[in-house]
């Protein structure tokens, strides 16, 4: 890839600026954007929009600004997202079910969105082999089989945090290479592993800073 | 307050190692830690604890470390996490309860996360008077007098994303003062007002660039 060393906080926003011009798309026949526009609607500033963009190219006209579709599009192939990507997830308790029904939904509703969600997988003997909201339930002893075969690349780990970080060791050995984590501990990974913390209990003691 | 002006990427870090140390307290009788060793726990540089804990007075001793008990007890009133946070959580769908639960377990279970979830809110008629895992469900057009009465901060979004903005603003009107966010939409908001982002969609979005 040429754009290796990208930060992480460049690559963080530009799901934000895909989502704007996804809504851009579905609701209105908008050809054309301004930075600062497509800044306001992302909540970053015009400034950092266009060096953020210009990472990956000259997308932006001067003077007329970005061309909504061929933007989007860009932003897709960047993102990996031009492709369908097969997730799989983890613990299939009630946040489990909850996260895969708002997975389905935002998959079914969200052309951008493109993350498959394929398997589940859990312990419980009473759970595997059952299908839940469409998608099998795996025993964890089978990831290394299950990862190759329907070729995931990504797990969503809801499992209770004395778990988490087991779980992540069973599926980094067999070869995913992204987690999104949910439970509330700090994984350790090796270096090549990107992890994601979905785990909203941190983000709501930050909140609470403020009030 | 004295630490005004302290960025909000500090503010995200404290959290982090306030879970380190409750860790610590709860598995170890260990009274001391090392800023290095508080950092690998938390996937912070060494340097940049000390420099974020410095923001808020002189917590460690050269050459010694920090008092595990001291800086837990110190990071918890700079977080307000001293005291009980009454909060509400805003659409009673499957990941709306599932949020419920994994919320009461942790309050349940983390002395430092100290979020009371004391209250639901609906639009449904059938939904509204009923109690859901032990917590009465109002109706959204009830917010104002709710949350005085309750003494509500801060609610958490469940709620399709079409009707998330107009959730947010009839909340902010009703007072409150920080919001975390599970809708797949911006919230526009007073400069006033916190918004968390626990859009976990967009976060996938990212790890999909890494694969």
């Amino acid at each position: 890839m040429r754009w290796n060393k990208i930060s992480d906080a460049v690559i963080r926003r530009l799901p934000l600026y895909l989502r704007v011009l996804d809504e851009l798309s579905v609701e209105t026949d908008q050809e054309l954007i301004s930075s600062h526009d497509l800044g306001e609607k992302a909540g970053v500033g015009s400034a950092l929009v266009r060096k953020d963009l210009a990472w990956f190219g000259e997308f932006g006209k001067q003077g007329v600004g970005y061309e909504v579709g061929f933007l989007r599009n860009e932003l897709r192939k960047i993102l990996n997202l031009d492709q369908e990507i097969p997730v799989a997830l983890v613990g299939v308790g009630s946040l489990g079910i909850a996260l895969t029904r708002y997975h389905l939904k935002r998959f079914e509703e969200d052309k951008s969105f493109n993350l498959k969600q394929v398997a589940l997988f859990d312990i419980d003997p009473k759970k595997i082999g059952t299908i839940a909201e469409g998608i099998p339930v795996f025993s964890i002893s089978e990831a290394a089989t299950k990862v190759k075969e329907l070729n995931i690349n990504m797990v969503m780990i809801a499992v209770p945090a004395e778990g988490a970080q087991e779980v992540a060791n069973v599926f980094i050995n067999a070869g995913i290479k992204g987690i999104l984590n949910f439970a509330p501990i700090k994984l350790k990974v090796p270096d090549e592993i990107h992890v994601g913390d979905a785990d909203f209990a941190l983000e709501l003691q930050r909140l609470a800073y403020y009030i």
